[in-house]
């Protein structure tokens, strides 16, 4: 795979001098046009140590608009880090639209190394593996450009280099203890790389393999084949723009079976039961919540369900029992315009709970696949593989340890209705009845079939819905608290 | 001081049921109203442990619309926040305009448990408090209504509560050892307590006692004391609206002696002397920089200076010899609207680096008082106080063990001609010459007496302005280099 790139090219001074200025205004002019269209641009910069990474980044960085560029290297951890799932850093660090980021480091080296150094086996690598190239494919499928570059070197060349700065004393500091270490891993690290390479090199998202052994060839390259990359993206976006078909408003019957018409609304709790139980599981869940402080264990709840289904004080029973340091409520608004300019999961990638922490959504990302879809505001292309997106998500969050609990709080029209006419007589809560929830109401059907398609596509073993009968609060709010205590009591083993 | 808080303050019942409906709808209505004005609040509650302040927090975000507030319950600090300066994780926590933040355990409850435990003395303590004091003025010089509340309990009535709770099978979790072992610290906690009430209850942010011995007075008193609050800050910026004095342009003459004109623009280097100090300062940098990440020492660098001053390309003299994972260089651009919505410095805080870390800035937090000044974008009032916020603002840093260096790099007004002639000549540097440029150029005098004006005000010891000779880039460039080598070893000692 590497031969290609062991044969030394180079590019020669003069002609390394006439290209570069062409080039850095080709590549000011694109980031010109790409800051005016609607897709961010990672450029993932991998290879050997000591293959020049370092210096074609900052080339890339002298000859781009900074404003428009950020690069972002990552190392070890840091505990903040370490206390969220892996990926976490990685989302946080992408670009918006219209930028571009540069990583160093991203989430091929911990596969590489962890294997070099034996901590993973070969199963292990192949899944995480599968895992780069999910992340890959969602974040194309979301508009973003990722161009991928290998920086190879031939170990001989390599050797040569490293004596040659060691010998120089103005190159000298640039020869470090890693360096060395590094260079006697090379066969190794030259193998594994390879199977990663074939294994990542998608139609969307391909290798593009460089021979670093002279850095005016490799860093001209690297940037001519960005400013190819992305000057093809954008003539292809504008040939076949992004289509944004909207979902049919069958306004169809409402089905023979359903998931929702299956429930049993007239389940109910007598104000003493309730207030027994209600004590009995707050003190359960205070005891349970503090033990999963202790051993960093977070919980991440999705409270979904009708308007006036009753979220709001079905997460007061639970957050009544809490410490306030320990959780946080985020009722999901209108995003912000840095949250626009990302992709739709990142807003919640953001309020990722550290372990220990508790973190209690008033509605979340399955805004994607219920209002995003019925309303038409997502495309079908895009609601239908939302719901891949979505588990991934959610086994990254299961997979660092969190428990992940899902529930929609159910009410029939009847009771909505007369929900809403409650709501309108009570002065401090005509706030929450607006227009738009009668709107809503005409589309329940719909809205049964997008709840019906979310809990048949999104309930894993991992992160369960939890369908709550809820005409009755007292019960709804008792069967919310107890499910999450039994949930964590069995976490906790 | 606690005197009138110790009588037991009670609310009816009935009294209660029919006060609260009416508080809750016109605490949605003043947030409806704040949404709309352009400050933001912040609440900090603060009090005796098991004073009941959690279940005030409670019914506060049950009254409110859960989209306009915000609780933010400050623990430990996290590995992540303890590298940085202490009061960063305030500032990431502060609410944006038109929205309502809750701090539990806010920047008073360091200085407290401190003194408890003997860690800092009574001299800390004050410098402390006074830092507190600043802070919060500097909030709210820029718009920002603060509410303190103190949510006091008599001893007494504190051993009572613990015991009937311990009684009471249901309310029994309630109880913590934590809440035993502060009852033993009462009389401690409360001397103290009134010393940090009395030092910090400023004209602008006093603070209000309650009682807490009963929780429908408490909730209720602190309710409708925040209620008051906004509403009459609401009224009181309509009488009053912020003074937008604009700076006058006067068109002055150039002063005699300046600062600026002090400095001998006619030093240079040969290319051999450059290249030769270029490498030897790099090596040196890369060595230095290393040994600053072991032992944790961030540095911030500041880059300042007039157009075409070149303060990209020493930017990148420092950078090349840095490894990529050690530094950011953040060009400062337009703010998100995120940032929009905070005071000015909170864009600066989000980028603070941890310990070991580098940021370089081009264009920074001056801004303010450079062309903000100039252009009339601050008003006179926000400028001038912006150099003590910004001296009070690198002084954290500093203290948190930051290095913090500044630099503007001076050139003439021929040589700036000369450069921007010969930047339009240079396809991939026209860019960088905007009409704004030459506008900016006539306001050459003004600019001068800001920077006079700056460097005199917050040239600090911990923090100095270094005025670098810049019409040889050469020159200019190994003197940045130099000095922040030396300020390195300087400090690593």
């Amino acid at each position: 795979m590497f031969e290609l790139a062991e044969l030394g090219h180079t590019l020669e001074k003069e002609i390394y001098k006439k290209r570069v200025p062409e080039l850095r205004t080709q590549l000011l002019e694109v980031q010109n046009k790409l800051a005016e269209s609607n897709f961010p641009v990672l450029i993932l910069i991998s290879g050997v140590d000591g293959g020049g990474k370092g210096e074609i980044i900052n080339l890339l960085n002298e000859w781009m608009d900074p404003r428009g560029i950020q690069t972002h290297a990552f190392d070890v951890p840091s505990e903040d880090e370490r206390k969220r799932p892996p990926y976490w850093r990685y989302w946080m660090g992408l670009p918006a639209t219209g930028q571009i980021g540069i990583f160093v480091g991203s989430w091929y080296s911990n596969p590489i190394s962890q294997f070099i150094n034996k901590k993973i086996d070969s199963a292990d690598l192949d899944s995480q593996l599968l895992h780069v190239n999910n992340i890959e494919r969602e974040l194309v499928d979301d508009g973003m450009l990722i161009i991928k570059c290998w920086i190879h070197m031939s170990k001989e060349h390599q050797k040569k280099k490293l004596k040659s700065y060691k010998k120089d004393p103005g190159k000298k500091w640039r020869v470090t203890k890693k360096d060395i270490k590094h260079l006697k891993l090379y066969d190794k690290f030259s193998n594994i790389a390879e199977r990663v390479i074939r294994q990542t090199s998608t139609g969307h998202s391909p290798w593009l393999i460089v021979d670093g052994s002279d850095i005016k060839y490799s860093s001209v390259t690297v940037g001519e084949h960005i400013l190819d990359r992305i000057n093809t993206y954008i003539k292809h976006s504008k040939l076949k723009p992004f289509s944004k078909e909207k979902t049919e408003n069958n306004n169809s019957i409402k089905k023979e079976m359903s998931l929702l018409g299956s429930l049993d609304l007239s389940k109910q709790y007598s104000k003493k039961e309730y207030n027994n139980k209600l004590e009995n599981f707050q003190g359960k869940l205070n005891l349970l919540a503090r033990e999963a402080r202790l051993k960093g264990i977070s919980s991440t709840l999705v409270l979904e369900g009708w308007d006036a289904g009753g979220k709001g004080g079905a997460i007061r029973r639970i957050t009544h029992a809490l410490d306030a340091r320990q959780y946080r409520v985020i009722p999901v608004a209108a995003p912000t315009d840095e949250e626009k300019a990302h992709h739709y999961l990142w807003r919640f990638w953001r309020h990722v709970p550290k372990a220990g922490q508790i973190t209690i959504y008033d509605r979340s990302w399955y805004g994607r696949v219920l209002v995003e879809r019925v309303e038409g505001f997502a495309t079908k292309d895009e609601w239908l593989r939302a719901y891949t997106e979505i588990n991934d998500f959610e086994e990254e969050l299961s997979d660092a340890g969190v428990l992940v609990l899902k529930y929609w709080l159910h009410i029939d029209k009847e009771e909505q209705e007369r929900r809403f006419k409650e709501r309108e007589q009570i002065s401090y809560k005509k706030h929450k009845i607006t227009e738009e929830d009668y709107r809503n109401r005409k589309m329940w059907n719909q809205y049964e079939d997008a709840v019906d398609d979310m809990v048949t596509r999104t309930s894993t073993e991992y992160a369960p819905w939890n369908l709550i009968e809820a005409n009755d609060k007292r019960f709804a709010r008792i069967k919310v608290l107890k499910s999450y205590c039994d949930a964590l009591e069995k976490k906790l083993g």
